[in-house]
């Protein structure tokens, strides 16, 4: 069994408490920041939206990376959340039904009308930064690391990055293969600049908010590219429909890549973050 | 005549310099940070979309601020050309094709399919405020002011400034009045958001970033809110044709309530700002 899939399950046992953890403390951040208040009108669609979106790793790796660089998880729960209000404005904006969109994109439930999502999501962007500014602690300090990570995110979700992969994504289903000589290119570009890039993007923010040194801000960027990169991977197999061969040669080669960016960590504390590059071909749903 | 246009033609051929100047240095600002290189798919569209969007008087007000408290010209370059962007990301998205949109929109030439101007507006936002990140300079210690900065400009066009203005003028449009008891309490309200704030915030942002005093921020920011009302109101006038009557007593007292805010200020250094709120019935086209 090439997956191993016993010993991914016991490995991922172990590790879903942390994992569920952070999740659960984000969520509760963003419940707080986001409750539901005057104008409804606009609370409203914008929470339900926020919280409609899949839960990304990325948000999660932020946290992580903070504590395994020392540094408490308290100082890393804005970007972690302003993460995942810049991944569910992109999801909002994904599924807006346009009128030269492709029709291969799964259909998802649509709460609110076009015009709300469009409208909302253009909203949650600068909510999220807004909030991540407003974190600035003059007791900690903290200013100049509170720009780097607007600088992180600014760049992880813009024009060479999130949106790069949509519309390469774009570009790819509806060309018929005609632009795209070769697919295996596609899936990786689209891979790293949608989901690689964003996952590489909160594993630095964690470290650079934890107070990590540039040498591990840098190793905990690539640990979580190859692990984003896994993600986005295990999401188009499952989404194509694809014959899985190739890409599980090339998850089990970014497991390893991953893994090794861990190696110059404290062994004890590594344990924690480095289960998720393990165990995440078994967290997406066959 | 209640317009009295041949002083206004006056004044404002005297301003006209000023503001030329400024808007002039803004564009190749951006034009420079914005120079079409690869991806050029990605960049060539984010160029016109940014350079096809009407100029915002909020982008000059914010440099013009910031020359009244005594700061140089290059200190408010970076916010004002994030302001035009932020502005042009809105005007791309508020003129997308969606399914559910009113009608009565005007329409715009569209050099781009929906799917690349909804990518390139969720572009620019982010590419605009890490525009504005990176401008923090050592030298100048002035971390905490961009940090400000871009807290007033998330705000002004999140879900409590521009979207919201951009939500209640659909919800008017579409409502035939029957939720809308007071049209003209629905027209300020469009304007305040929509217009006003943005001037508001680009006049205090210019006033943070020249190193003003709080008081001369919040006086900026009061000008500006008014002058953006008065820029807003000859809009949807101009737009929705209107009747005048109702809507020039409104500009006239906007345009006293916005010279009283300027009292304070050197009488000699006051002159250029100033010519806005009188000159600015006259700039839209009729």
């Amino acid at each position: 069994n090439r997956w191993n899939r016993p010993m991914m399950i016991t490995m991922m046992a172990q590790s879903q408490p942390y994992w569920a953890s952070i999740e659960s403390d984000i969520e509760v951040h963003l419940k707080n920041a986001i409750h539901v208040r005057p104008p409804v009108t606009v609370f409203k669609p914008m929470h339900c939206l926020v919280f409609a979106a899949p839960k990304t790793k990325a948000s999660a790796l932020c946290v992580a990376a903070c504590e395994l660089v020392g540094g408490d998880r308290d100082r890393a729960m804005d970007a972690a959340s302003a993460i995942h209000l810049m991944h569910a404005a992109a999801y909002t904006h994904e599924h807006l039904p346009l009128t030269d969109r492709p029709i291969s994109k799964p259909m998802i439930h649509h709460t609110y009308g076009p015009n709300i999502e469009l409208l909302t999501g253009d909203g949650i962007v600068p909510f999220g930064l807004e909030l991540l500014a407003r974190s600035v602690d003059p007791a900690q300090k903290n200013s100049g690391r509170i720009l780097r990570v607007i600088i992180e995110i600014t760049r992880a979700i813009g024009s060479l990055g999130v949106v790069d992969g949509r519309y390469t994504e774009i570009r790819g289903t509806q060309s018929n293969g005609e632009e795209l000589r070769d697919e295996d290119t596609w899936m990786e570009h689209v891979c790293k600049k949608k989901v690689g890039e964003m996952h590489a993007c909160g594993a630095a923010c964690g470290a650079i908010l934890g107070g990590g040194s540039e040498e591990e801000i840098e190793k905990l960027r690539k640990y979580g590219l190859h692990v984003g990169m896994i993600q986005g991977m295990m999401m188009m197999v499952n989404g194509l429909g694809r014959k899985e061969e190739r890409e599980m040669e090339v998850v089990e080669r970014l497991k390893v890549l991953a893994l090794k960016e861990l190696e110059s960590f404290d062994a004890k504390k590594v344990d924690l973050i480095s289960s998720l590059s393990q165990t995440l071909n078994c967290v997406i749903p066959n």
